[in-house]
């Protein structure tokens, strides 16, 4: 049977490199259009020599009328504002929209706080959050998603199950993240350069990262009630991964065993969810090249609190391979069509 | 004039490494006599390379009653237990101690409730914590210093003058540690084998970390109200540093402004703070190799909390170099001879 | 159709946990029996998270006498020696075998030579070294595959064209090789803890490595001439990738396009082989995760000299994935079968 | 006494914040003008946090017009042509000027072959190079010093003795090099952003790179004979250091010992070259922040070649160090004045 064609808007950087990673596992989907305006005209395997051998394809200017008409999905991994006046022409054609950035994620009046104007608000109602694990059925049928943060993955899984449940303060909750450097992306700057980042950790937009009111907007719609968070990112040197470690204060005693057993009933049938054993915490290296989100915990039943460890690989659960996952939904695939190598360690 | 003679116990392990770093700059001591049982016979430019033409001493095995008679200070950098043992039998003799380990660093009670019996409980109360920052006074007579842990450096001066002003709710105290992997001590283990930690983030101890107790005990004596703290470090792939991110409530509405103005004040002598400007944090690798704490701050006034983020070396301020300032006071010295070296950057 | 199966001894290892991801991925064969003493009784997924949820296997104790009936081919990643004894009793069974170890790649007298007595010697002869790029036809047949070491893949695979052209004196080669630290398995020491090895680079067992002899050798062979060769390993601070720097004198005058044509027209059909074009020199991060040796060069010709660079992920093409592609050329399956995700980047 | 005033031309790269380092250890000279042109009007401790609280001046523009009067001696760490331009101004002042670029480093004519026009070539024949080691005299006297490459340092270092001893063929030799990053600069760019270095290795510029020249011309002046180096640096995932694997042919049967006293003789009074004990190999980590260049070899007997392997901070004996040195040299200082603080490890 012939695959389903598929385009890359922006595939010249880190989530295009994976996206492109894993559509050469994908039974069903073919990357057939790649773009990338500071390379057009070179071949992918020039700019990802990783790939050389896998995949020929010439990097286009983008363009949305120039996109072909066989394609039946589009994913865009574009800088923010960009992404939307994109979406605003493709949005006409009968195709489907994964949306890697931020710019319909967020309702119209929190984007505006954080990002000022957006360029395309008449499409920000339709967008669907795409979160398989609290989401589902809205991706299903849905014609434009909105692919989740890194940091908010990491963070809203680690906080589901127990907000569903009512079980911790809504405004009480710190997120202290820390990630690889890839999720600033590929270009080049001061801050990503090597010897800046390499043997040092640093904590940055402290209070002010536009991932906090992604995460608690999301929780609150998720929850039925306001949430609020304390989120603080930090860059450490390594590549990829990133581990979120969630503070919370619980209403009512819980000991570590009946959380991880509330966990693992919220998430039974997730193929992309791993609760730790009691006692053991997940490391990013554990998930690394995967889609996995792996949650260890602990609560303290002394002054009613809990610490919940989230880790996952930025570029995967946290971009690319969560927007494999929504097309699979999407698309009506196996949800883990693309995405069942398991990770590579060390 | 003749040079104050140092022995350090313990002198192949990173710590005993940067002691003699720091003595070879010392205007007025040296590193006289050097004990490693591993390595005993050997010298200590054989373990360390790096030493080599400046320092040509044989490692002697570890025997309280051989240490040679013009020794005026002992350091110790053993593993706990071991440290006490041996200072019972020093502790006879005219010679000032400053022991890098554990053991007295905790009251009797507590000590028992994380490490069980004490093997020398009669010197814990003589013993004096060696934080100068805080405990300056204390330093000056004492014969013997309980240096700190290194976490509890970088937590306790980003808490102390919040909770000296009274300004915090003292049960409210998040401390998020990220640590190089210098921290662990010299001897292989699969835990900080390159490739488990290379590429990869992980918490450990959470909640049960032995340097909680401490941290809680020496804020609580110093603020003189029961402080509780919710501690997690992790590890990340990194030589030296810590980076602890806390995070608390306020009782009073307060600026980051006001906040950094009350650091400043606090701190204002200390040779070793810097205080970050508004909207700048600190980076572990602005202190590499050096006696630095540096502090960064933010203040939410819209629900009066606040985050500090506190960086030192884990080996400089967090081991070696606060025993080399320790001895500066004790011994009547400018309290950063030998201290003085810029840190190294990148 | 019911797959066949594997035993891999030593599963604990970086090669073990290798293999097991590679089998994962097959079509045709799963691992069935895993033994690792150390940790005997545990589960597979204890001792590697990451393959949580895909694998749910008991450690056993070696014993050869012990493996199940059922098993269709033993893979052994276990110390040289400790291999030899376990083959020659698992080579009365009808079982094909693939030893990850150095005890069958050499011949009797120069295995003597540089390790000792051999436990077994009189299964030397039988057994194949499994290089199939050099030697496809005898590994169809064999029932015992000496896996190649990682220096000698990389560095085997750079010079096979030329010395099969008779382009290069056989005495004139150099090999500086760069390895990261999983090479040297998951057993701490302090020469690969961590802080001994970031940050830093090192050559090590200069002109006396094991792998010499073996390059020598089996290039001797392969180009029916007398072949000798200075080896230099040096360690460096990543996780995974060989790369070998070759250096040689060339008979006669070549460009360096010439010298890329001979490797294209020798390596033409190779799933496994990837040429740089002129001027671009592979990174082993183009590799990472999965089975390529790539190679680019350069020729001088104003004195007749070539420097070739041949990449490879020592895991994967060094040990794991060439003993899967072994295993599937034995076995008469595709020969890239369960090899054929692409590298991670990054 | 008051200190001799230096400036820094180019202080806000790595290469400026070195040389701020050393002299604020240097007890007779001190910073006391600094250029950056991106980054004028701030403060230094802006662009360079861990020099906060040392050093309190304001970076200015770039011109040589502008240069205070009472300025003893010059650095220059600017981009090449760009420094010849500035000595071209400087040097009718009375003013001592070191160029840390390649401007001054190669005669006219090899000059043009690799950079083209020189800016200033009536300056050429007066510079002096400035290598302590093997050209103290002609420094002592200099008015305009061409600090070596980081390269050349380290390779010129590690043949020296053989050359002037005439123990090798001066057409053999190869140059394998691995460096850290620092040495591309502070500059972002691609090829140095942290995601495209990290967990990689690879050779670039191969038979290239610009300090090929400078080693072979250097050396050919250094031993009176024609010299020719096959050059291949390469780029690993650290901050400093660079490792030279050196391969040469002798012209006479000499032992590891042999070679090694040869070493001892020639450089015995040399405070910044150590040279390793038989069987021993340094690693950059022993020379990590310091103005040291350690040295290990091996002859093999058996075929009249040896290796040599020699390490150097790039930063410091490849940069910075070594430019203070010479000014020590130049200024009638103590040689190692504010070079004496130990190496950094881990």
């Amino acid at each position: 049977m012939e695959k389903n064609k598929a385009a890359i808007l922006g595939a010249s950087g880190y989530t295009g490199g994976e996206l492109l990673r894993f559509l050469l596992m994908h039974p069903h989907v073919e990357a057939s259009y790649l773009t990338a305006d500071k390379h057009a005209g070179r071949n992918i395997s020039d700019v990802f020599p990783h790939l050389g051998g896998f995949l020929d394809r010439r990097l286009e200017t983008l363009d949305p009328d120039a996109l072909p008409e066989d394609i039946d999905i589009v994913f865009l991994a574009l800088p923010h504002g960009e992404s939307a006046r994109v979406v605003k022409e493709l949005h006409k054609r009968n195709v489907k929209i994964i949306d890697l950035g931020a710019d319909f994620r967020l309702s119209h009046g929190v984007y505006r706080d954080w990002y000022g104007e957006h360029p395309c608000p008449e499409l920000i109602e339709e967008a669907v959050y795409g979160l398989p694990e609290i989401n589902r059925q809205a991706i299903k049928g849905a014609k434009l998603i909105a692919n989740p943060g890194c940091y908010p993955t990491s963070a809203i899984l680690g906080l589901a199950p127990l907000l569903k449940e009512g079980l911790i303060e809504p405004d009480s909750i710190i997120v202290d993240s820390k990630s690889g450097v890839s999720g600033a992306g590929r270009s080049p700057s001061l801050d990503h350069h090597f010897c800046e980042v390499n043997e040092g950790v640093r904590a940055y937009k402290v209070g002010e990262h536009r991932h906090m009111p992604e995460i608690e907007e999301v929780l609150s719609v998720y929850s039925g009630t306001g949430v609020n968070v304390s989120f603080t990112p930090h860059l450490i040197p390594m590549d990829r991964g990133i581990l979120s470690t969630i503070y919370v204060r619980l209403k009512k005693k819980r000991t570590t065993a009946q959380l991880i057993g509330l966990f693992e009933e919220h998430y039974g049938g997730e193929r992309f969810i791993r609760i730790s054993p009691e006692k053991v915490y997940p490391s990013t290296s554990q998930v690394r090249g995967s889609n996995f989100c792996d949650i260890g915990m602990r609560a303290a039943t002394e002054n009613n609190t809990a610490i919940i460890v989230s880790v996952i690989d930025n570029l995967v659960k946290g971009a690319s391979g969560a927007a494999v996952q929504n097309m699979n939904v999407m698309m009506g695939f196996e949800e883990s069509a693309g995405l069942e190598a398991p990770p590579i360690f060390p």
